[in-house]
Formats: structure tokens, C-alpha cells, sequence
């Protein structure tokens, strides 16, 4: 019978692990921390949005670009549902977002792990993977849980986010000593550090906004959202979307820029009409009153302050140049990031194996027969919304497939 | 120039106080706390749903079925938003629930605020009213802070939910001692407490079900959306929906049944061939395993054991009659509602002053010319959403006009 290893107990592995034993593989599993699936536990909010009805080839990112719609076309939303229904999970929908019904990220974490034991897949705990070398016949696998052998490998460690739950960069390490290249890895979907003085003072406060995010002088991409001011900076949705951009950007060593449009349904001049028809309507409102009702007080007195206007002005006496600030500054907020948040923070990197070593509809080595990879260690990343989760299943499912022979 | 005193400065007595100025009216404001609009504040969690796009007849209640539609049509949704735009507000649209755009209720509270400034609106706190008597020419209101006379009041003095705020029922008092009948007020838009023991068990968690509310054996009312477990019982939106005919059957000495069905989008044969299906899917899983991804696994167990399923029965070893009295319970789960919770819990209160003695176009008594009712004191109340604070704004609008003489 067909021997399998899998490096790694996450989402990408258990999926490897099942499709693989699904095949009549015999098939053993070794994490590096004390249980598998700990990452899924914390995804969606513990709530685990497993995947999102609305697929497009534009949500999966890699230099590689064509590379992860080719896998995910293989093992699609409509597998991804029927795989999880089969093993209990009822989906709710949330405007496509889908959670288990339970709404309990251990719900699906469960499941796998029902089906792990169902299907006789070992699983060996605290055995972190420290090489991995090819022999006759297959490959010796050298864990601090001991030396192991197989004929194949899926090499499904995770990348360098969230490293706490296991995923601590030690699989781009293996793959390295293999001979794979790797993307550089930087962190992902994660918060952007900026270098003005005003966050302090903002910290808590969310509004709706457009996020541009610009590297070089260049706009990358835009996202629109509820936009979360931290104490040193932006998160939130729409911010996350968007960091990707801002990693690569400070790698390179760009200027990166995030310009925030917190009125982005009015366009410059009608923006303008609306602010001096308010201006009209109540002339006798001082200016830190005028905003009242439109924006958070305390975003509302930074931008008077801002646009060096005396905050008990009397609206009317305003000057045309001063509302013009006014609503420029609304519109084109513009702050410099100097910083993503660590890996600590990241919820996925950016970068990882180059996928130009790896067979598009194999998933394994082009260097190495007999490996193969799945998940978050390839140079692959989704957007926010459950599509780094279908990346894994749909990754582990082909590797997992294929390493079996299937 | 016609002298209004209004009785409660929240948010239906400011809009009766505003329009009456606007109308040319010289206005006081008479409130029992030391501050202005207290309850506002805490309207739609923080974030004032200040009200709904949806409007129809069945979205306000009142023994006197027709009165509430008449009002509110007068002062619709469409004068309520511009009415609060020329003040400042800016509406975000959430599937119809309105919010000012800075999520802030403090918004709403501080735009009514500069514009009872700006009309020359007094305002005097810590005034709470002991006694109105119609005198010559008008009333004399004696409060905490003095005795004051006017040629009109409008009364918005609230009902007696959540009383910290200041709605502590004093207003019934006043009016019963002019000769006005009050329809028995009750706490409404409240969590029901329920006799089962099992409550403590499962508090916390929250689950989509349908809730239906029957009285005496009779449906009185159904609601879908997400309920709550409490320790002592149910809440959420849809428990909230229901309770004020919970809390009349109670009243009326009724036995009150809650039936939650957490499958509503099957029928009982649909539900039952649904769990068929999933047994022949995964026979061998445990009573304890078979509904994980379907329900939370607290809901699971209690459902489990009040089958009287072993829970480590195997589920294909389960008999017909078993899993026909698990499906029946999942889908028609009876509790008995002992009780609502206190006023101190209720959002707003069912009854209050008959709208049979108030002239149903102008709001102003039957029994005393020149006394005016407006808000939550009167025998109307909305459903959650943003209902109440509507009914506060059209009767507030209404009281205010009409006591000016516009």
C-alpha cells in the first residue's frame, strides 16, 4: 500500500490527509504542536468562514498568477460544500460568506478529525518535521518524534503567520534544503503602521471608507469598508485587503501611501455642494459642531484641526479656500505607512515555494518526485472572506488525491 | 405668544418642543433628570437606529389599532429623514435600519440639542412634574424645581421602561389624576424567563430559529431570527418581537408557551429525511457526533439527552421512534415563559395612556383642551428597528405643531 506523510496537521493537510486515505492510502499525519487544526479554531472570528459562493480567479493571488485558479477550479465551492455536508457541516450563508450552521469553527474541526479517525489515519502530535530526505523507495522523515519513512511526502506546514498555532516558517526551511526557491514571504491580511503623530487619538474609532493604497506614486488597489483606526494606525477589512500591497511595496523599499476617501459615493465637486448647502442650512454652527452627524466627533475635530480651521468658527465666516481643505482632506486623507504588523498579527503571508517548481495539476515537485505540497506554503494568498481556507482545501484535496495516485 | 410646557425632554418631548418653536412657539422644556435625551443614547446599541425605510400599519401596536398609522403618517419617513438632515444627520442604510453615518447616538442627541439652542428652546433639569392643573387661561405645573405656568402642555413624559433614564411612570400619574384611563402597561421589546431547568446549561449560546408565541394554546405571533439563551431563559431579536403578547397573556393569568423551531426552513418530513440522509452518510458516528455542524454543540447535547438517545448509541443502531423524537424536538422545542423580565430590562412598554380620549389628528386630550400627549406614554409601540424612536418623532412633530396652533 501506498505510504503518505503529511507535514502538518492544518486545514491544507487534513484535507491531504483524507482525499489521500479516501484513496486507499495509507496515511500518517505529523504536527508540530500538541493537536492539529489549531489555526481553524481562530478563523472567522472562532466562527470559521470555511469558503465564500463568490469565486473568481482575481481573489487568489501569486507572482505564478494563473497557477491558483487552476487548483481551485479542481476541487471548487460546489466539492468544498458537498465534501463538508458529507462530513456534517450544514452551511449558513452570510451574503456568501459560508459558516457551519453552529457557527462554531470547532464544529469543523471536528468533523475532520471524525473522519481522520474514521478513515484509520495516524496522527502523531509534537512531531515537528526537522528534514526531510529522499531514499530509496521514498523518503526518511526526521521528526523530534522520531525518524519515520514513506513513499511519498505532502509537505503542508503553513507559511510564517500566526506562528502560535503552529505555522512557524520551518516548512520554507525543508523546502529550501530540497532545492525550491522560495517568493519572498511577507505578512499578509494584517495592519498597516503609520508614521503620523494623531493615531493616539483616534485609536477605537471606525468609519466607512475607500482605502487606495498607493506604492511609488502608483494606486495597487482599493477597498472599500469599515475602516478601523488603531493606535498606530489602520486595520480593519478594507485595510487588510489592501496590505499585501503595502508589504511588497516597504520590501522593495517604496514610498507606500494609504489615501482615505471617507465621502467615496460624492464625487470632489459634489462633495463640495453637499458641505456648503449644510454650511446654508444651519449657518450658525461653529465648526466643531458642523460635522456632527456626518462623521465621528473625533475624526470630525481632527480634520477642523487639520484643515487649520479655528474649531469655534462660525461656519459662514468660513472661507471658501478653508471648506475647500475641509472636504479635500475628507476625500484625499492621505497617511504614510511605514510598517505592516509582524507575522505575530498576520492572518497569511504573501510569498512562499515559487509555484513554477510545482505541477500545476499535480501539486508536486517538479525537482523532487514523490513530493508534493498544499496550502499556505506555497507562494498563494486569497483575499479576506474565506478564500485562504479554500485555498487549503482545495490545495490538499489535489495533493492529497494525486500523492495517492488516484 | 402661545407658552408650551413640555413634560420630558427625550426624544419625542425634543421633537414636540423643537416644532413647536419652529412653529413660532415660546417653549420650555421640563426634565426630570439633570441632563436632556439620556435614553437615546443608548437606542440601537450605542448606535441610534433613529428609524426604519420599511413602514407599514403593523409595525406600531395600540388597543386602538388604527391610531398609531395615523400619526406616523403625517410624519413619515421621509419628513424624519429630512428632518434630521437639515439638523445634520447623515443616514447609513442598513437593510433599512437607519443610523446617523458616525454610528454615534450622541449624534442625534447633540444635533436636537443645537437645535433647541438655536430655537431658544429653555430648558430646565432636574424639574420632574408632580402636578398639572388646568387653570385659567391655561396650566399650572408644578415641578421639583417650581411652580410654572403655560396656555398648553404636551406631556411626553415616557412609559416606565428602563426607568434610570428617567421614565420611571410618573407621567401615568399626572394623567390619570386629569381623568385619563390608562390600558395596563406591561414591559415589551423584553427577554422571556422561562421554567426549565436546562437554561443555566446552554446560557450564551446563540442559534437562527423561529419563535413562535402562543397564548392560552393560540399563535399570537412568529419570529424568525437569532435567539439567545440566557441562564434564565430566551432573548434576542425575535424573543423581543414576541414579548409583549408574552407579557399580556401573562397579565392575563394565560399559560404562555414559546415553540422554537431551529430547522424552519423544512418541513417535518423534509427535516426527517434530511437527518435519514445524514445517518446513511456516516452511520457509524455516535449520537453525541451526529449533529455537530448542524446545531452547537451545547443545543446538540440537551437535544441528545431530552430524546432520551444514549449518547454514545451508535445512530445507525438508533431506533425509528428515536429519531423521529429528536427531529420532532428540534423543530417544535416547547418552553414554558414564566415570566418577562422587569421594566429595568423592557426597551419600551406595552399600554399606557387610551388613545380612545386623544384626538387621533391633533394628539391633544379629549378630557382637558389644551393638554397634549406625545411618545411612549400613550397606548403605542413599535417593533424593534427603529419603530419606537419613529413613533417618538411623528407624535413628537404632531403634539408640537398642533400645540403651537400651526
Amino acid at each position: 500500500m501506498n505510504k503518505i506523510a503529511v507535514i502538518g496537521g492544518g486545514a491544507s493537510g487534513l484535507l491531504a490527509a483524507i482525499s489521500a486515505a479516501q484513496e486507499g492510502a495509507d496515511v500518517c499525519i505529523y504536527e508540530h504542536k500538541d493537536r492539529i487544526g489549531k489555526k481553524i479554531l481562530s478563523t472567522g472570528n472562532g466562527r470559521c468562514n470555511f469558503t465564500n459562493l463568490n469565486q473568481e480567479p482575481i481573489h487568489y493571488h501569486s507572482e505564478n498568477i494563473l497557477f491558483p485558479w487552476r487548483i481551485v477550479k479542481k476541487f471548487d465551492i460546489q466539492h468544498t460544500v458537498a465534501f463538508f455536508l458529507k462530513l456534517g457541516i450544514y452551511s449558513k450563508n452570510r451574503n456568501g460568506y459560508l459558516y457551519p450552521q453552529s457557527d462554531q469553527a470547532s464544529a469543523i474541526l471536528d468533523v475532520l478529525r471524525m473522519e481522520v479517525k474514521r478513515l484509520g489515519i495516524q496522527v502523531k502530535t509534537e512531531a515537528k518535521c526537522k528534514e526531510i530526505s529522499p531514499v530509496k523507495e521514498g523518503f526518511l522523515i526526521r521528526t523530534e518524534a522520531g525518524d519515520f519513512s514513506a513513499q511519498k511526502v505532502i509537505l503542508a506546514a503553513g507559511s510564517m503567520a500566526a506562528p502560535s498555532s503552529g505555522s512557524d516558517g520551518s516548512g520554507y526551511r525543508i523546502a529550501e534544503s530540497l532545492g525550491h526557491r522560495l517568493v519572498p514571504v511577507l505578512p499578509s491580511l494584517v495592519q498597516l503602521r503609520c508614521e503620523e503623530g494623531f493615531y493616539k487619538g483616534i485609536a477605537g474609532v471606525r468609519a466607512e471608507g475607500l482605502v487606495s493604497l498607493c506604492v511609488g506614486g502608483e494606486c495597487y488597489a482599493r477597498e472599500q469598508g469599515e475602516i478601523q483606526f488603531t493606535n498606530y494606525g489602520i486595520s480593519g477589512i478594507p485595510v487588510f485587503q489592501v496590505s499585501r500591497y503595502a508589504a511588497i511595496g516597504l520590501h522593495e523599499g517604496k514610498q507606500v501611501i494609504a489615501l482615505l476617501n471617507f465621502m467615496p459615493d460624492f464625487t470632489e465637486e459634489q462633495f463640495l455642494i453637499f458641505l456648503r448647502n449644510r454650511i446654508e442650512t444651519r449657518p450658525q454652527k461653529s465648526a466643531e459642531e458642523f460635522l456632527t452627524g456626518l462623521f465621528h466627533k473625533k475624526l470630525s475635530d481632527l480634520w477642523i484641526k487639520l484643515s487649520h480651521i479655528n474649531r469655534t468658527k462660525i461656519m459662514q465666516d468660513c472661507t471658501e479656500k478653508e471648506i475647500e481643505r475641509l472636504a479635500h482632506l475628507i476625500q484625499n486623507f492621505s497617511t504614510k505607512v511605514v510598517q505592516t504588523n509582524s507575522f505575530e498579527q498576520a492572518q497569511v503571508c504573501r510569498g512562499g515555494i515559487d509555484t513554477k517548481e510545482v505541477n500545476p495539476d499535480t501539486l508536486e515537485s517538479l525537482l523532487i518526485p514523490g513530493l508534493y505540497f498544499a496550502g499556505e506554503i506555497l507562494d498563494v494568498d486569497g483575499i479576506c472572506g474565506g478564500y485562504n481556507l479554500q485555498w487549503a482545501w482545495s490545495s490538499g484535496h489535489t495533493a492529497g488525491k494525486e500523492a495517492a495516485g488516484a
